[in-house]
């Protein structure tokens, strides 16, 4: 799964299944001259019979015929028989990242190390946080630091100014490497392209502490998931999951020593399939184009 | 972990933390000629700052110079100080496993095999199903098959037949390997020593249809549980679980079986690491000495 | 990954990546109302700069105009021009599977039991053993065992005779499912359709006792490969592999019980996948689309 | 296996097997006091049939009537008749690390992370490299840079200087975070406490370059390797393990990508195992107490 250098277009599109659609896209791109160099779809049943078509198409721009600027028009007109929910990428913009964290580091180590070295187009360009522990580790990164104190009188002013923030700074998408607030609906109906890592299995342990609920239920693997943040707390589509096995010789900080590798493991590969526009929502799912 | 060929007495021991346990169980078995070849404790301490011993010792028995009749009242001497709770068990003994099964054959096949060809001293004496689908398979290994019938109705009256028969053919363990029906808590209050194999990674679905609850939520990642049964449904202490990678590629169909090669090899783990009296229960979590 | 229900052709391809393959090949299939359920590709480039198209598309055959007969002559003519080397499946035909088995039942056990409650269209029509220990496991499912002595002296008349067997009952693939003979370059040739199953994580520990070999050097991780047969032992391009933890406790019986485990898992999904036509070899690699 | 706070002596012992051993021992630590928090040990026999005891045991200081100074000699006393090799040590003494570097900064950055904040009484107090890139993350972390650069012709003095180093600053072991230059069998010899990180699943793609051997030969699993470094490259006492699946999808820069996160982890747990004396070296093994 590298990252193609020749920039490319890419389209992610979720409708209801008729026969016919990949015939029509792949027709549509090779009408223009564009080289197709993935193409991955899905039909998803569940047990009411309705089927939904999940795919994504990716194909070379410079043989590409069609200027960008006229490619959305020319997808409306391709996709609107099939009813569904279509967006459009391009592999070289650049993403811009807003990092949300608390006290731990240990997430935002590992997403600020990715962005600077590796394959993906993106750069966090600010971090926003409750407290002030991280400050010196933004700084030393050269990242705007924005100290945004909660409290629960404040909650409502203070996510309005976030959203204002993520706005002015033109911010694609937030991650939350742990930040350890809830975030209210309101914001999340504002910016909901928010990733989240929860340090359970979900949907086992939802809610707070859920490393000392897995303690006190004495299971043997413990584990972190990725999920798009919704309004329903720790309900929304996961995007990657990973575990890790435990003993009873385990303490409640061992289990917090062990889980932190796997929170920041789960939650960069999410954040890079992200920006690699390889996750496509759909329901309370994704499908995972990987 | 191999089970060691020279006869041994095991004794597990869960009680209140104090000073010198260990010593003092070394000092008893050292005294009468005992070679210790495994001793494993721990030392559980919860939020609540309540400190648990959790101990298992093995010592080779030839050399060992009090009776085997006389072990448990010299063992009684020895932990009444620690007024804890404590088993005392021989590897020589042959362990008698009824298996519960319903129409799937993985998990009894997996049992079959391995009392036979293994290194732990046991042996599938009966099988009991609410159906006969499995009643070939226990032929042909030459075991006998009991074709006890379940209904709303009956359950009452046909959980006291099942618990006469695990009497009268002197059962130490009974596995439910995928039996698909709720044992009553009388049933579980007759014979409490019940490994039941749960199809999901708990505390995640419980109840019934857990791979359709899996598929519903859209997980990446399921997985089985081996866990004592308790009054409780799937809520016992748990012995092992273990997990495997899915992806929305996975229909309810593949979770099944992508989960059945799970659920068969943590059941199988679990009821060997039973055998071997390698776990040991505490309220409700599992010491796995291993 | 569903085997579908609706008969389909499955068409794989590897050749020289140029631009144009894929629209090439679904403008072929649309044009004669090939509905597509799958498709996927990948470019492999070593350091040499060479780029190697590797395909698979599936489409249902029902709406497909085409009738199944004039198909290959047809994809010739399609294909032609890619220079490269492509085959042609329907999902509907049933594939005949030959088992070569030794002394160990674990592998053939678990075929047996997919290959009669799975979703893949195929089925074992005989064993084949240098020993007679598993006769009674092919009796029960009643598939003809051939017992197939080989010593030094009698190999190169034996692998005639098998070679010889398998044509006349018009086997598909061969699965040396634990056979612990080496198979001769001449078999090989004449029979290239073989998977094998290797009781290391290749290529570490090629050859004889890999656990024995795993145990002496103190690796604490184990595997097993399944890998299509070649001339060299142990070195064919590999379908799958899989690993589980070990630890100093383990003796060389505790690393063949957990490995057995890993090495009826690994060789029944790389059958599977077989069976399915999701592999593609090329050089010594393979391409699993799953 | 939280590291205590209460100070603890650990004695590690390996020898041939007899029995009483383990009762000498707990009998000896029982007379002084000693409240034993940890007994861990294991008999490993080779095909030879010569028996190896391994152990490791932790008692508490506090109760333990024996001083500190007094400890060696009667330890001596004690192991005597064994005829082994014993180490002891004492959890309240801080080590002292050296870590050697190339370029690669992922392994350094997870070291310097955990012993600022983890449970381990150790600090890294200086950096060893024969490059200048990793020079502002150790200043950045307040701990002396020591650029030594190594070619053929200096590769002997530069070793000799580092060995005065080492000495000079009290430096209890050395890690090898991705230090890519093989050390000289007399610097082994003149420091033979050296971890050292291997980008592959040991004993496969030894030497240069592992992920273009893993790429190259098609494997479906790639891992990586903390072990002891010893004068016979890449052949030392394996510690710790760990691997990750990858496909065909993925090129040589994929591999090295997924491989690093396993790198730093692999090599961060068995330094951690090493600190907390759990790691018992023995001929080319290791035994790991954890």
């Amino acid at each position: 799964m590298p990252a193609p250098k020749t920039p490319t277009a890419i389209l992610l599109l979720v409708c209801k299944d008729t026969p016919g659609i990949v015939t029509r896209l792949t027709s549509f791109i090779a009408e223009h001259g564009g080289n197709l160099v993935d193409v991955d779809f899905h039909v998803d049943a569940d047990d009411s019979g309705e089927k939904l078509f999940l795919g994504r198409l990716e194909w070379e721009l410079p043989t590409f015929t069609l200027p960008r600027a006229s490619l959305p028009a020319a997808l409306e007109t391709v996709c609107t028989p099939f009813a569904g929910r279509w967006t459009l990428h391009f592999s070289d913009t650049t993403q811009r990242i807003a990092v949300f964290v608390s006290k731990q580091d240990h997430c935002m180590l590992d997403l600020l190390r990715r962005t600077s070295f590796d394959d993906v187009d993106a750069q966090i360009v600010l971090v926003v946080s409750n407290h002030l522990d991280l400050k010196p580790l933004a700084d030393h990164a050269g990242i705007a630091f924005h100290h945004i104190p909660i409290t629960a009188s404040t909650k409502q002013a203070q996510e309005v100014a976030e959203l204002e923030l993520l706005k002015a700074e033109r911010v694609d998408v937030v991650v939350m490497a742990k930040y350890m607030q809830i975030l209210s609906p309101t914001f999340i109906e504002g910016f909901p392209n928010t990733i989240n890592i929860h340090h359970s299995f979900l949907p086992a342990f939802v809610g707070g502490k859920p490393y000392h609920q897995a303690f006190a239920r004495g299971v043997k693997i413990i584990g972190a998931t990725a999920h798009f943040a919704t309004a329903e707390l720790d309900a929304g589509p996961i995007i990657e999951q990973e575990c890790v096995r435990i003993s009873h010789r385990d303490t409640v900080q061992d289990l917090i020593r062990k889980g932190q590798d796997v929170e920041r493991s789960v939650l960069s590969r999410a954040v890079r399939l992200h920006l690699l526009h390889r996750i496509l929502p759909y329901g309370n799912k994704t499908a995972v184009f990987a």
